[in-house]
């Protein structure tokens, strides 16, 4: 079984690679961009057992808070 | 208007960082995790005479193939 886990950055947290990205597509003459924001998309792949087990949802978000997100500057979501 | 795009490896390239991860998160405990792999997720904010132009998708699917993929090495994913 395959989940996702969306990890972004917070809405009050500047993000410059963001920005470097907004203004890289200005200059390669896209208009109308108004913001760029960069998050993570981590793809889990689990064994079966795993997968079947009850509780996989909630075991995510602790994979999540732990180690794939900063939650001081970081939001996630977990996709089962 | 907020479009998407998911950057992820193609599925013949390695991925170290998401090894890193696997490994990081059988360390921590997390059991039956076979893999991960880490992409991109890019949302771009377009103003609103941008996003009710025709061909909104196609000028995106441009964006990502000249600046937001190495289209080399990734595939790309569009989200109006």
């Amino acid at each position: 079984m395959k989940a996702t886990v969306v990890v972004t950055l917070k809405p009050e947290v500047l993000d410059p690679q963001g920005d470097a990205v907004r203004r890289a597509l200005e200059k390669l003459g896209f208009q109308g961009v108004k913001g760029v924001r960069v998050g993570k998309l981590i793809e889990i792949e689990l064994d079966d057992a795993q997968a079947r087990a009850p509780g996989v949802a909630d075991k995510l978000r602790k994979m999540a808070d732990e180690l794939l997100a900063n939650p001081v500057i970081e939001d996630f979501d977990v996709k089962v």
